[in-house]
Formats: structure tokens, C-alpha cells, sequence
């Protein structure tokens, strides 16, 4: 019987790694930390793999591939996004990607529905204030920390919420928004979208909700909503979409949530738009250049931004979800059978 | 025909304050500022008074009332509590009591759930790594910063959330959760409430969100819940029934959330728990003592704790609704028509 070789570049935890475990005539190289290994190591250990396990934070070139040898056969990553895989050098070789879509989809909308609120509450500096010893000297006047009410108060009027980009993220971030008294949806999508199928499922969606669903132009989203949700892709097709001329466009007190890629925003423009008051605030759990991003940051030091490090998926639950889901995808790449979830690689090469 | 004086102290916005205006035969003193006016300047101004309208900051005892004189006929509080009353000095003088209670239902509400979620979510500490400029330096690995997740993951069991109090708030915090996955409710309430009247309205309410709805004793809301809103009346009924005693029976997984008053939780046994992981996390908006809160409080050292200074109801809409309310409360009080949200002054003292 012959052996196959896993590569795992970090501590994926017990479920994950019990996955691979089970597998008799797999034996598993495994850093096992949760440091990211050196590069050497990588490379070293790929030596005769037929398959990887690799984080975001883990390149996949040519370099990495070579290294393997060509009985390769899977990377599969711990990740829904693979900005670290190199797609061309898959292809050439035939071998399959892995990914770890949808079972993230609740743990980043919640966490999007938090910063729509920390961002519209001010609640980043609140947080700061106590964390600065500053209670004891605030002053409690009646409008003092106030921001804009993402809830409807009974008789004041209607909330619309807007997203760039209406998947299963957004659709799930809906859902938890409606009982805080959104009537009206708008979203702006790809183009690349089938139009049709999309209407019949906002028609459904709408319905099975109570309210209206309704696609339209980017611009349209950016003027009508009181808060913005990015849950678009990243890549070149988004590239600071938000623009200045997005940001003026938006009300004043509308606030705009980033959970998807930084690079959908354009970081200058958004601080600018903070700092003059074009709209109300932002809640960023991604910020283009991360981890990169000091205290000096413009939106860092922007006392109505709540800058968080890029934590949307991190729950226990979800984050073990996305280790068995990789396990899984790197299993099934070595022994042949068809991934639970895997990119069309060649999609993205043509 | 007679002239009336009422003293506001403090700005309380051009809505309400047109109220006031809007009424040719009142005369209003008004300190005009954010912060507090000295005591001497409001004695000074009670004088001849038949109406106030203050904020929680401003004591209303003995002193304040014999120097206005036996003319008043009113104060309105432009807030739900009123500690800072002494409602004996009111019932023996025949005064009104108006506060504002109900409008601010869903803006405190909104705050809960997003205290629920940074606390799971270790928001807090997501937050201070930005600030101080960690986020370069931080290691992503597979649970980084996780937490536990609020919401349910397709097939991942049950969530179970409890209320210590199930009052307005409660109920709207409850519906905005539901889309979030919880199909139980468990809650504490106080021995005085009508029984049989409640159980008619959690099995309404419970149908009407499609999740089930149960009164229990206090112990079990502490074991059973994976979040426990605090949304009780301060008071000596309810001082620290948030005790060692009730943390130790919690979930380990579990996020402690209060946004009623600060008196409810014993903050030392508290900064225990969470120490000690006996919880996971806490969501503040207020703490005993406040506002002297320092950076040397056990709950603000604790990072598992998100304390935040009493932003509750802080959003522009609820505050002027409760500005407004406050100040058709003191005209209706010097008129001699009911209050529209007035408090049973003898119900307290008797």
C-alpha cells in the first residue's frame, strides 16, 4: 500500500487534526504552533507531499510547488479568500485548491452587525474613554456620545439598509437587521450575476422578511442607505470602490461597515469623510495594507472609526467549522475524490 | 393672568426646549450649557419656581424644594430613574414626579445586543490592540481572539438566552435576537409582577417570535443561558443579585450583559469570574460607583470586560424624544393637567 504526505503549517486544533489522524496511510507534517512556520521549514518538509494544509498567511508559488514535487495533488487552505495562492501555478500543474466557504457566514455577520453598531454608537470611544481612566472627568450632558439610531423609534420614519455585494454574508446580515426596524434593502452587485435568478430570490427573500429588496446602482446605495455593509469580493473589480466620491454621496448620518477586503476601500478618503463630517462613522474589521497598521494610521487615529483586526470569522465554532472543512478538502484532494468546497482554479486563469 | 417660572438646567436641545418656549405665559430659566450648573446657581433660581426640569446629576431633596417654595407644583427628570429624588420630600409636599420611560426602550435595546456580541467576540480587546498600535505585531493564528459564537452555526445545538428582568427592553432585546438563532428564553422577574397576566403574554409574544418563552428562578437563568441581559430596576431589591453565588452557576462559554444599573452585579465578584474564566466575557454600560471608574477598577483591567460609560440611551432620536417628553411633563405639571409619564411618588414612600 502506498503512503501519502500532508503538509499542515500550523495548529488547526484537535478536530481538525483527528480528521487527517484517521487516515491510516496519510502521515502528517505538522507545525504544530501557532506562529506561523519559516519558510525554510516549509520548504524543506514539502519535499515529496501530495497534499498542503496552509493559512492565509502562507505563500503558494511556484517556489512552494516545485519544492513539493510533481505527486502533488491538493493545497488546501484554512481560508475563504486565496490572495496567497498563486492560481496560474496551480493550474499549469492540474492540482486542485481547497477553500472554506459559508461556514463562516454567521460569525462574520454578526460581527458586522456589531460594528454597524459600535460604529453608529460611538461605542469605540466610549471604550476608549474608560480605558483612559477618563469616566470620572466626563461630562454627562443630554447629547453627550449621542450618535444616529440604527433602530427605528416608533413614528420616525423608515431605515434603509445598503450593501456592496448581496451573497450569503449579506443575506444572513439582513436577516438579524430586520427586527431593528429596516423596511427597505438596496443592494449593488456584479454584474457577472445572473440578474434573473437574483430577482426571483430578492422577490422570496423580501417576502419571507417583510420587506423590499431591491438592486440598483452603486451610486444608489450610497445615497439612499443609513448604514453601508462591503461584502463584496477583494481583487482588482472592487479596488476602492468606497472612493471620495462614494463617501460624499452617502448621508450624514449614515455609517459604513467593512467586513469583506480592505482594498474595497480607499483609507485617505475615508478619514477625510469622517474627519468633515460627510457621513457619520465606520466599523472596519479590514483595513487595505493589514496587518500593517499603526497608531499613526489615518483611520486609526479617527475618533469615529472602530478599527478592528480583522477578527470576522473568529469564533470557536466557526474557525473549528473551518479547520475540519480544510481537513476535509485535503483528504479528499489526496485520495482523489471530488472537495467539499474547491475554487475552479482554471476559471480564473482563462 | 398669572405668570409661571420653570428652571431647566441644563441644554436639553431646541426641540424641547421650544416646547417650553411655545407657552407665553411661562418663564424660563435656563442654564444654558452641557456641563451641570453649581447647586447655588440652581437654589439661587429655584426661587418662585413652579416647575424643574433636571437631569439624574442635579439632587432633588429637601434643600431644593423649600427653596423654591410652596408655588412648585412640579419636577420632570429627564431620565427612566430617579435616585436622585427623594420621593418622601416630594409625597409630603403634594408634588408631581415626571420622568421618561418607554422612549428610550430601543435605543438601549441596541445597545445590549451590541454589548452581547463584543463581549463574545472579544471586541474590546480587538479594539485596544488598534489603538496601541499591536495590530503589526499580532499573531494570526487558527484562534486568534476567538470567542464564542452568539449566534447558531447550521446544526451546531441550541441557544438559550436569559433575562434578569423581562420588562420593555428585555422583550426588544429579545426580538432583535431571534434571527441570531436563539430558540429559548428564559427569564427572572420580580415576585410582584402579575403572574398569570405574564404567562398570557410570553405564550403571545413566544408564538409571535416562534421561539419559547419561560419564567424561571434566578439560578437557572444563570445556568442555562449562553447570554444574560441585566434589565432589572436598580435599587435594594436588586443589589448584587449578581453575586458570586449566581457567576460560579454560569455557562464557562457563557457573556454576562448589563444596561440597567450598576448596583445589580458585585463588580469584584465579577472581575473574578471572568480572571478566573468561571464566564467568558461581560458587556458594561454601567458599573457600581460611577462615574468613578479609573483604569484601576478590577472591571476596566479585566479584558474580558467591556465597559463602556452609560451610553444606553444615547442616540439623537431617543435623547430628544426624552428631552421632549421632559418637557411636556413640566408644563403639563404646572398647568395642572396629568403627566404623560409620571411616577406614583406615594407608591414608593408609603
Amino acid at each position: 500500500m502506498s503512503r501519502f504526505k500532508v503538509v499542515v503549517t500550523r495548529n488547526i486544533g484537535p478536530d481538525a487534526l483527528g480528521i487527517i489522524r484517521a487516515c491510516n496511510d496519510i502521515d502528517m507534517v505538522l507545525w504544530n504552533h501557532d506562529e506561523r512556520p519559516e519558510r525554510e521549514w516549509v520548504l524543506r518538509n514539502a519535499q515529496g507531499a501530495h497534499g498542503f494544509l496552509v493559512l492565509m498567511s502562507d505563500k503558494v508559488n511556484d517556489e512552494l510547488l516545485d519544492a513539493a514535487g510533481p505527486q502533488l495533488r491538493v493545497v488546501s487552505t484554512m481560508s475563504v479568500g486565496f490572495e496567497h495562492c498563486d492560481l496560474r501555478a496551480l493550474a499549469k500543474r492540474d492540482l486542485l485548491l481547497g477553500h472554506t466557504p459559508d461556514v463562516l457566514t454567521d460569525a462574520v455577520a454578526d460581527i458586522g452587525v456589531m460594528l454597524a453598531l459600535m460604529a453608529s454608537r460611538n461605542a469605540g470611544q466610549g471604550h476608549k474613554i474608560v480605558l483612559d481612566g477618563q469616566w470620572p472627568k466626563m461630562v454627562w450632558a443630554p447629547f453627550t456620545l449621542c450618535g444616529p439610531q440604527i433602530s427605528t423609534l416608533s413614528g420616525a420614519g423608515r431605515r434603509t439598509v445598503g450593501f456592496v455585494g448581496f451573497g450569503r454574508i449579506a443575506q444572513a446580515t439582513l436577516k438579524r437587521l430586520v427586527p431593528f426596524g429596516f423596511q427597505s434593502c438596496l443592494y449593488a452587485g456584479s454584474k457577472r450575476q445572473n440578474q434573473d435568478a437574483n430577482r426571483e430570490r430578492d422577490v422570496e427573500l423580501g417576502s419571507q422578511l417583510g420587506i423590499v429588496i431591491e438592486r440598483v446602482d452603486l451610486e444608489e446605495v450610497a445615497k439612499a442607505s443609513d448604514v453601508v455593509f462591503l461584502l463584496c469580493p477583494g481583487g482588482e473589480e472592487t479596488h476602492h470602490l468606497v472612493s471620495e466620491s462614494f463617501l460624499r454621496k452617502m448621508k450624514r448620518t449614515a455609517v459604513l461597515v467593512n467586513v469583506s477586503r480592505g482594498t474595497v476601500v480607499d483609507s485617505n478618503a475615508l478619514a477625510k469623510a469622517l474627519k468633515e463630517e460627510w457621513i457619520w462613522g465606520a466599523g472596519l474589521d479590514v483595513v487595505e495594507g493589514e496587518p500593517d497598521i499603526g497608531q499613526d494610521h489615518p483611520l486609526v487615529k479617527e475618533p469615529r472609526a472602530v478599527v478592528i483586526p480583522h477578527m470576522g470569522s473568529g469564533t470557536h465554532e466557526t474557525r473549528t467549522e473551518m479547520a475540519k472543512l480544510a481537513a476535509m478538502n485535503v483528504v479528499n484532494g489526496i485520495y482523489g475524490r471530488p472537495l467539499l468546497a474547491g475554487v475552479d482554479v482554471k476559471r480564473y486563469v482563462d
